[in-house]
């Protein structure tokens, strides 16, 4: 539901800033954010809004998915001038390419911000062990493995990671800043078709590339090439460990996002901010 | 599990039956059946059993599904020579292009007839009422749908059709024999996530373009232009309704195919031989 914006003087509509939901077939988007020549998802959600709403200014996201990366829950927010309607998704709908859907809009107020309002991000990714290779329909979302997975071993081996922790060993080598992040959920469970297992990773904030890495560690757990305690082991590197696999993007959905209450917006995103900056 | 195969004598194997059960995504296919200069499922399954078990014959389908339309359910049968083993699924896996997976393979005996020793074949067809129009990652087996959708309408309407009924209201013009068909089970449900309802039919057999024709009907009802006796008042027609909407073939999945116990293939078959002549 769209709430109605706020009027200043009669006639004249106030800029006001707007949370959108957002979900995404990642398979044919270069990632998120805008770069020239490339199609992403920023740059048609941007050009959609402009056709709708005019001119938009700082598009600004939760996560910043890589190249082939889907999400069901992604979350941006962006400041347009009225007027608004519950109409919009529907608009929106009929604007954006079908492989682009905005689920949800509300306006929110200023101090709401997608990425650094944000507490934690959810990331699930889909793998099947199934000998035929696995549901054609889902082949744009699952990887396939050739290998029986342990779904038991996994979740042991994961449960060593949750926590806080000095990421470096699964986190890109230039990375900027910090590489200390708060992992506060990671599991796996079989789904009850009994063909495909599905690693649910919730942390505070992810640095590139950090969920298919811990995803291609904990792989190389459940098909039983390295030890439940491997994955945690690596956790004392300064750097990079080149031993882990990152897997492909098109296993990895973003499925939410989630805030503090209205009131701690400012607040979280004060402290997003100082810690991003150690 | 493929079984073993027979060995009439040491050395030589018998050619045996296979029943295969088959997924596809058929977006890309011509639908089921081989056709000349066209991409079908049944085309690109003999090639590669025809590569990896030698000359095929005799490919019988349960379902011939039309272009664009799905299966995780799909049952064929074929007589090869062997030899098998448990490899054949991966080793199909490996040759077959990713829209199409063959996900079991048993040899049969002769009296199996992957067409007309079925009992039932059950479909499921996917629509999202959703305002954004949907999971994009579910855009290629889910149809979006512009009004809501009353699932309680619409499955009380499915009930008057249930039983053995002429279908010739919901059969493409030229149906060759009878179109007297039996549903057993016709319903409705909205998934947890509350966007996307999902109708499971289940009948004995269907004519062509049937459960399209079935779901368009029903979508009438559910968006609130048709009441919900309108779907059953059809069936005393003897052509063709032309008021009746065939929806998109994308939204349709097989999803099972129902046989006897192993002693009633032949017993099957014989009866559906003579209700087809009818």
């Amino acid at each position: 539901m769209v709430k109605a914006p706020d009027v200043s003087t009669e006639g004249a509509l106030s800029v006001v800033r707007l949370r959108l939901d957002v979900a995404y077939d990642g398979s044919e988007f270069s990632g998120w954010a805008a770069q020239p020549d490339r199609r992403t998802v920023a740059g048609e959600l941007t050009a959609a809004l402009d056709r709708l709403c005019g001119p938009v200014s700082g598009l600004t996201v939760a996560g910043r998915t890589d190249a082939g990366v889907h999400a069901t829950g992604q979350v941006c927010h962006v400041d347009v001038a009225g007027p608004f309607d519950d109409s919009l998704i529907r608009r929106l709908a009929g604007v954006l390419p079908p492989d682009v859907r905005v689920t949800a809009a509300n306006v929110v107020p200023d101090s709401f911000d997608a990425r650094f309002s944000a507490l934690s991000r959810r990331y699930e990714y889909r793998v099947t062990d199934a000998p035929s290779g696995g549901n054609p329909l889902r082949r744009h979302d699952t990887l396939p493995w050739p290998r029986p997975l342990d779904v038991a071993a996994m979740t042991a081996a994961s449960a060593g990671l949750v926590g806080e922790h000095d990421f470096a060993a699964y986190c890109r080598r230039k990375e900027h800043g910090t590489t200390l992040r708060r992992i506060h959920r990671f599991d796996w469970r079989r789904e009850p078709d009994g063909e495909v297992v599905v690693a649910t990773v919730e942390a505070d904030a992810f640095c590139q590339a950090m969920v298919r890495s811990l995803v291609g560690a904990l792989l190389a757990v459940g098909d039983g090439r390295r030890p439940v305690d491997w994955p945690a082991s690596l956790l004392d590197r300064p750097q990079r460990a080149d031993e882990v696999n990152v897997v492909p993007a098109h296993g990895l959905t973003l499925v939410a996002v989630a805030y503090p209450p209205q009131e701690a917006y400012a607040a979280r995103a004060e402290v997003t901010r100082r810690q991003r900056s150690r």
